[in-house]
This record gives C-alpha cells, sequence and structure tokens, in this order.
C-alpha cells in the first residue's frame, strides 16, 4: 500500500513534528473507488475549514492534485491524509513560517460484515464523555484521546459502534460515525456546535434527504429522544449507513426512511 | 542534540505511529544539569499514572534506564520524552499487542530573560477556554490542541505566559505552567480535576512549602479570587517560579511567600 509524505514515496518523519508533539493537524479518511475519490470537495472543504480555524497555512490546491494522483495508484481502497503543522522548536507558539506536511497512506478496503449494512448494529452506550469544546468542535482534528478511550471500553464484537455522548448528557455520535434518528418522518442529527467530528458522509445525507423531500433538521437531542425515535442509524464515508437496532435492552427496527436513504447513496459506497 | 528511538539514535518514526494519528500517548519536559535529572521521580510517577489511565503497556523501568543514559549523554539542557501506544492499523481500538514507542529528544536550556524570576511576568488573559474532561485530567497527554490555540492568542512579548480558565470560568493555570495563590498566607493552587495538567513542579512546591510551615489547600478558584490574590506566581519544571506582577490592569506585588518558595528550590533551576 502506497505512504506518501509531501506527495513522495516515504514513511517516516521526524521526531520534531507538531502532529505528533501536540495533535497540531487534521485528518481525512478518504473512500476510493476504481481511483474515483468519493466526496472529493466535502473532504477538502471540511479540511479547509479546519486549516482556518486552526490557522493552519494549507495549500489546498496542492493537497487536492496530491490526493488525485495518490488515488490513482491506490486504485481501490481507503486513502488517510493527514496535515500537520510541520516541524516545531519546543514550545506550543505556533512557527511563523510553518510548512505544513502533507503525510496520505494507502489501506485496503473496509471488511465490515455485510449484515451491518443489512440488517442492522448494536450500539455500545459508552461511558467515555466528549468534552465540550466549541473552539474544536466539528473539526476532524488529531486530539483524539477521547475515542481512543471510547473504543477501548468493549471487545465484544457483537457490538459494532458505541455511543458517544457530550459531559451534559446530549447524544452526539458513534466513535467512529455519526448519528441520525427518524422522528415522525423528520429526520434529526445532532448538533455539533460543541464537540463531534462534521462528517462529510452526514452532511451529504442531510443534502440529498432534504432534495428528496425529507425534512431535516439538526439540534440537541438527549437520550430521551434517541429512545423515542422511529429509526436509528450511523453512517461515514466508508461504509454509508448502518441501521442501528440496538442499544442495552431497547431495540429499534431497521426502518423505511433508512432503508430510501441507503438507496439514495449507492454510488458513494461499495455494495 | 541528541534524539534517540527506544533506545537508540534515531530521529525519524514511521507515519503509522498513534502518537501522530491521535495523540495517543503523553510526554514529559525534563530539566538536566550537569547529567543530572531533576524531579526524576516526580516524572515517572506522573507518566505511570498517565500510562495507567491510557492503558499504555509501559515498562517505566526501561523509561528510567533510557533516561538516565540520555541525561548522561545531554549533560545540560531540557530532555523531551514522548512515549506513544507505538505502531497501530487504522481504527480507534488500541492494538491488543501494542508496542509502547519512547522518543527522547535534547534541546538547549530555555533562555527565559532573568527579570522573568526576579521581577514576575505579565499574564495575557486567554479566551480559549480548557475544556472540561476528568478522563484526562491531570495527565500531560499528547492532546494538546488547546495549548496551541491558547499560546497563538497573543505575540507581545511584555506578556510571558498566558492564563487559562475553564469553560466553567474556573481559574485553571498557565499555558505552560502551573498557578498559585497566596491570600492571607495561605497558599492555594486550582484543582486539576476537571482538567489542566499536574506539573511536577506544582507537586513539589506543594510539599517544600507544607514542609516549611506554610499552609496549602487545593481547589476550585475563580476570577474574583485570583484578583483578591496578595500574591500569585507561575512554575513549571524548567524555570522554577515566575512571580506574576500584571493581568490586564491589575496588579500584585511580588510577595514574601513567592520569594521565599524561590528559595527553596534553588537547588532544582538555574540561577
Amino acid at each position: 500500500m502506497p505512504v506518501w509524505i509531501d506527495g513522495r514515496p516515504a514513511a517516516l518523519l521526524p521526531v520534531t513534528d507538531r502532529g505528533l508533539a501536540y495533535g497540531d493537524g487534521l485528518f481525512e479518511t478518504i473512500a476510493v473507488r476504481q481511483g474515483h475519490i468519493a466526496l472529493l470537495e466535502r473532504h477538502l472543504q471540511r479540511l479547509g475549514e479546519g486549516a482556518r480555524r486552526l490557522a493552519l497555512p494549507l495549500d489546498l490546491a496542492l493537497v487536492r492534485s496530491e490526493l488525485l494522483a495518490f488515488a490513482g495508484e491506490l486504485g481501490h481502497g481507503v486513502a488517510k491524509l493527514i496535515v500537520t503543522r510541520g516541524d516545531g522548536q519546543r514550545g506550543y507558539a505556533p512557527p511563523a513560517d510553518a510548512h505544513c506536511r502533507r503525510i496520505l497512506s494507502g489501506n485496503p478496503p473496509p471488511a465490515y460484515p455485510v449484515g451491518h449494512r443489512l440488517d442492522g448494529i448494536r450500539l455500545h452506550p459508552c461511558a467515555t464523555r466528549l468534552a465540550e469544546q466549541p473552539l474544536l468542535a466539528g473539526l476532524k482534528h488529531l486530539n483524539r484521546l477521547e475515542q481512543v478511550l471510547a473504543r477501548a471500553e468493549w471487545q465484544d464484537p457483537a457490538c459494532a459502534e458505541g455511543l458517544m455522548c457530550d459531559s451534559s448528557g446530549r447524544v452526539i455520535e458513534g466513535v467512529f460515525s455519526n448519528l441520525f434518528m427518524v422522528r415522525g418522518g423528520e429526520l434529526l442529527t445532532p448538533s455539533l456546535a460543541r464537540c463531534g467530528v462534521a462528517g462529510v458522509m452526514r452532511a451529504e445525507i442531510l443534502v440529498r434527504a432534504a432534495a428528496a423531500g425529507v425534512a431535516t433538521r439538526i439540534g440537541d437531542l438527549d437520550c430521551a429522544e434517541l429512545l423515542a425515535a422511529d429509526e436509528v442509524f450511523l453512517c461515514n464515508s466508508q461504509y454509508g449507513i448502518w441501521p442501528v437496532v440496538a442499544l442495552d435492552c431497547h431495540r429499534w427496527p431497521v426502518g423505511e426512511l433508512t432503508r430510501k436513504l441507503q438507496g439514495l447513496l449507492v454510488d458513494l459506497v461499495d455494495a
């Protein structure tokens, strides 16, 4: 599998990189099908927004051209892009002359059981809460210890994902997915103003659902609303949509709107 | 300046390191004087506590022996130790067979103006708040974007440090220092139960102050209490103690207890 640093094959980076020292950077996990990048513009848009908010001097046109060339070499799989603030001396102050480092790693397509998509999955209720930090909310940055702690909570393969709430008890997302619920025909997804990652598939689903005449709403949602939902599903850029059918002793059916939305994404996801 | 990875001279690490991917690790910034490590046991104790809470399978005896050898080679300066969960595949789940990577980098002694220690420093009031995450509070982990954002708030060299509060408005620490205040002869420092880094110099000051008969207290402290304090100072393992004399238009004197505590630390800090 190919690995590039700054546009050239390389698999080692200096210990002085600020991505290592402070998690001072961003990443994207990008589905590549037959050399074609799914949701390229959405990935670049989120990356650009993250770079703006972290004041990373990132050349997005360069990232785009490197991504396109890398996807051609990878062919079929997952391209993971890490962007850091590059090398730094000791100390938190961002260097005035920072040069962002771009790291691209190829991986095989994820091998999730087909049953996750067809029959739905069970959620582990994570005890790890997401801290509320509006300055970082929505970004796919490199400070991901909360996800590491949450994912380490369960080994039971019967749970394919975990449910994460914020420290105030609002329902936010999965460990590596965004969350949607359906109530009375309306499609709801948690606000990511305080924490959480604004997934590219979440954004795409909101747009395609609205275009198909589905009412959509982003807002604060609590556990009671989750349990009262008619349908619940997760999404991310790799697997598309997984229906959620169980959390502890609660059960949801694989719903009609969930199936319809899966059907609207067939161009983006491996069958 | 020497750089070692896993006990051997090396300055490059694989892009698959989880320290880069997720900030999945810890660090220590260690003062070395004439080959001797200041506060070695406190650094190892904090590192061990962090490894326990993050479930990092770290061999502390190995870290100790590498640190001692590295300090001998460095002689005089700052040894930065980064410990990561080592290499991983894509995905947050910690590998069952993780091998922690130890990275040691040597740096010259910090060249802070002597006036910081003698005359005190001015604090920048950081707008960046610390999110409240009890699972990570106190640890010197690699998720440090809040400190990067806070330190980027000011360039004015007249401010040597910044004051950070948590999202509820409690006073917590400096960007790279811990904070103390004195009120009516009592030495107070903020609780780090929700956020903040439990500095080794903070711990040492609490012990030495108590041994010298000073009443000490750890607790929640707000801005009003800071402004009402008789004395305020910052500390870290590199510079020892800096009196704080200004924050916005507020002024504090360089106090008697601050001077006394500086005197109690002369064995730990370069004159």
